[in-house]
């Protein structure tokens, strides 16, 4: 039998994990500084959690789970006889995988609320899974990483999260651009250009601004019957780099003005230290507005070509769909599959990222292999990761296993080192050797990985 | 709509999460130390890969993930009409749920086989799935923690395997004790007591030792018809506690002799440092013989009732089962839950441990609130886990929000504060109170952490 993994899944090996662990220990890091903590949730829900709240399409992209044991004897007859699928499933399972993080946080915040301090900030970096069809970069299981606050409308956490973005894109060496809107500044936009009552037409149009430019969104305001007029001062309005822009433009709308308010309060915050990325306010941005209330964020890696790296926004009642009524709340997600793709492509791992084999003692003797093992123990005491060649063994397999492996140093032990005490230490990008004493040896890497 | 979670599975908390944390971090320290690289392996695995692997009673526990669509329409009709769960599950359900982390490694090694480094040393932290009765203490999903070495017989490892047990249960501050045998050791003396084709029954009695006593043993034996002769002999010998206790008995049998010289070989390795923990050969450890072929391991906590926190052994085939042969290795794994447990009964895990909020400053108007905010900022910049009431708020609000939290420090601003520039700083545990400039409350605080 030959295994093979399902489609759409992926084994990870120790690079991969100790490179995307690098990048989680940074994103954790910063969370950590800024008061967020870790939760985890389980990866099965039940299905009545997940169910209707991803709209129709997440409903099918759901995995389930079968019920064990006998799950015919209780299963829906009638859909059994009619062999119809979709009306069979919950009586044969009724449990799923997590399809996102945002449902399981909203689940977890009413059953636990009693014991949860308000405003409550927590992150998560768990998998999640979804039928889609696999390809290039899409996977069945991937990794999500969320960061939220909820019960709090203040406007302080807007500037923290967008905080949080440039400090984690400042450490990881990947400029990025932060871009901000707000709900209630395409509402205004929607106001001026008197088309209250067409808002999701007018943003579904707007959203495609990167994809059909200016004359494509034109055209698709066209056919949602909003007029020539309109589109001129809709698109007008959408060409504004400042606040200040649109200022007269929302005198008439109690929602821009509102929207204006917001923004500057999140800059009032922003402005009192620097910033070492791009964070601009982009009155095009136009996603998630089926949940989204007020701010809207968005990332985008500087100097490549990839979609947005993060995002995220404000929802005015995240646990309503669980009974709890005026949570607001609001949170950003980094998109972590995203960021290692770019982090490789720019070639921005350090090389300790991928945390390699410090020192492979080799030996070619029994004594030496047993001098060659205490000398190990004493790197490994002094907390450098270090490994022995598990028998002598001739040169060339030795150092094969060294390569392969991608060990950083080899230290060679024969019968000239024991008896003199310096081991032979070669530097294998460099090639270059030194004679060293073992305490010599930990100085050495000890200040190298320091 | 009231939500919940499907019996069996947990969420765990800010505070449960920091101290898995701290445990996890600790295992996985040494891991690296001694030169095992992380690996991952996805949650779904083709059923095919699962089943049969772990015996009649695991295929029924396996999770089992329904297929999307229209899963009906390539359903066993036979089996669809005949009401069938067993036998329609395979055409419905093509995927399952990772049960342990040792078939997916198995799994993992065949596939990678051309890219790995042979000895290939791998750990392995994730959750794994079981259709268990849930239970106290017992989950549906749980973490299982796993290190192995593959691609050699080097007794080199039982010791290193042995060491990591010392120096995580040493870092952890929990006492045990390391059992150690050898299936060639329970060999030798199935043949000294003139039992050799009865093997798996002698042993399958002497692995309830523990639970029965030796008249339990003695009637266990008994039952698998071991006469009373074999039985004085197999009992006197499981008295042993030195190895050369065994070696007159076993002069006639090569197996027990070559047991011997492996527990040798590899205390030849362990004597050459002390350890910090007990490491004990005992001849009655007789679990897992159905897949290991040499040295086995169990760790038992000292000093608290619980069964084993960590078991292992060394399997001379694991690949086997994938098409891959004379693959020996070797491995361990730490029962990561029950350690939780453990640590937690006894009191033992150190406050840092919960990763509490160093700081939490509170403001009572608006200028003061945005001098905090600065502060802050400076706090968190410096590496200290910090956070701020996000509004203006009563002292009564905000402090009972700091408590909820668990802060270490409530930081009060008000404008006293910012007229002098002396932060008031409560440590709330002990109730103490000082008067401090924001340097200074930073070089205490990053004292305090390191």
């Amino acid at each position: 039998m030959k295994p093979s993994l399902p489609k759409g899944v992926r084994d990870f090996t120790p690079e991969q994990v100790a490179r995307r662990e690098y990048i989680f220990d940074i994103i954790k890091g910063v969370f950590n500084r800024y008061g967020y903590r870790p939760i985890e949730t389980p990866a099965m829900e039940n299905l009545a959690t997940l169910t209707g709240k991803y709209g129709e399409e997440g409903d099918r992209l759901l995995f389930k789970v079968l019920n064990n044991g006998d799950y015919l004897a209780k299963a829906d007859t009638d859909a059994l006889d009619a062999r119809d699928s979709s009306a069979l499933t919950s009586s044969i399972a009724r449990r799923g995988l997590r399809y996102d993080l945002t449902v399981p946080f909203a689940r977890f915040v009413v059953q636990h609320r009693n014991d949860l301090a308000f405003p409550f900030k927590r992150y998560q970096i768990q998998p999640v899974w979804r039928a889609d069809r696999p390809q290039k970069g899409r996977y069945q299981e991937f990794y999500q990483c969320d960061v939220d606050v909820i019960g709090s409308d203040s406007l302080m956490y807007e500037a923290e999260l967008t905080r949080i973005y440039d400090e984690v894109f400042t450490q990881l060496e990947l400029p990025v651009t932060i871009r901000l809107n707000n709900r209630k500044i395409l509402r205004g936009i929607a106001d001026a250009a008197g088309v209250s009552g067409q808002f999701v037409d007018m943003t579904v149009a707007i959203d495609k601004l990167d994809k059909v430019g200016e004359d494509g969104v034109r055209r698709e305001l066209e056919q949602r019957s909003i007029g020539t007029e309109a589109q001129a001062i809709i698109l007008e309005l959408l060409n504004a780099t400042q606040l200040d822009d649109l200022e007269a433009a929302f005198a008439e709308s109690p929602d821009g003005q509102e929207g204006l308010r917001e923004m500057r309060q999140i800059h009032r915050y922003l402005d009192r230290e620097p910033l070492h990325n791009t964070v601009r306010f982009d009155p095009t941005l136009a996603r998630g507005l089926s949940y989204y209330t007020g701010c809207i964020f968005e990332v985008t890696a500087d100097n490549v070509k990839m979609g947005s790296i993060g995002g995220g926004g404000r929802y005015a009642d995240l646990t309503g769909m669980f009974g709890l009524k005026d949570m607001s709340g609001v949170g950003v997600s980094f998109g972590a599959e995203r960021i290692y793709d770019v982090l490789e492509e720019l070639g921005k791992f350090p090389d300790q990222a991928a945390r390699p084999l410090q020192a492979l003692f080799v030996a070619f003797d029994e004594a030496s292999h047993l001098y060659a093992y205490d000398a190990l123990q004493q790197l490994r005491r002094a907390g450098i990761d270090a490994d022995l060649y598990p028998e002598p063994a001739k040169m060339k397999k030795q150092m094969k296993y060294a390569d392969k492996l991608g060990a950083v140093h080899v230290v060679v032990v024969g019968s000239d080192e024991v008896a003199s005490g310096r081991l032979s230490v070669k530097h294998m990008a460099s090639g270059e050797q030194q004679q060293l004493m073992v305490s010599e040896l930990i100085a050495q890497l000890t200040s190298n990985v320091a």
